[in-house]
């Protein structure tokens, strides 16, 4: 499959979509999923337009991991999550949905269960106030 | 919580425990899950003492998804995986067992569901026999 431009990371690259940045670097974006599995749940882009691991540099895959490990440290520390999840799903089959690829960082408690297939929309004001948090522990 | 030197992960770098390993470089170290969550799932990590993602290097961390990145595709190949879920999972909570991190490798396809929680271990002539489809396709 080729890489669509138009899908809703691309868009969101471009400034065409907006989102709920806690993170960017010159080879990478951090926002808050705002279909969150758990509350806190983040996702990581590269800015190159990669579909999946397999079409990733090495080079972006080294850039992407490195935000990834710097924001879910922050997420962390921020939101006082006793585990994190690192999850990245190449493939329908895998679950992906959204076609450029994408590191989610899921915060993990006792007793708070994960959302496999989330289809709601989280309200914004809260994720607005989970990514201060975020943002303050960076 | 301090770094175990006796986890099994800890044990297999140090050649006291087996594992049927699929690659090897001068950083990481693949070899197969002997209690699958899918069949052909493989787990790949480092061969310094680090708990998990927030004690890794950066540097670490990037050899690590690099060497994931290249297990992935010869899972996928070798194996006609049409999906691929990659999975860290830091603390108990977000369900780690084994205490030295590890990036899962998870075939994944329509109608053959995910063992969460996989209990049993594999066969070992299957495991080897998987193995040995993903080293040809490195």
């Amino acid at each position: 499959m080729a890489y669509d431009p138009n899908n809703v990371f691309a868009k969101i690259l471009r400034g065409e979509m907006p989102c709920i940045k806690v993170y960017e670097d010159d080879h990478t974006l951090a926002f808050m999923d705002v279909m969150p599995q758990t509350p806190g749940h983040t996702l990581v882009i590269p800015k190159t337009e990669s579909e999946n691991l397999f079409d990733l540099s090495p080079d972006a895959a080294g850039a992407l991991i490195k935000s990834t490990q710097k924001v879910a440290k922050a997420v962390k520390k921020g939101l006082n999550a006793p585990g994190i999840m690192i999850a990245q799903l190449n493939g329908p089959e895998a679950g992906q949905t959204v076609f450029h690829i994408h590191f989610h960082i899921i915060p993990r408690e006792e007793g708070v269960d994960m959302k496999f297939h989330a289809r709601e929309m989280a309200d914004m004001d809260e994720l607005a106030a989970l990514a201060e948090k975020i943002k303050a522990a960076l």
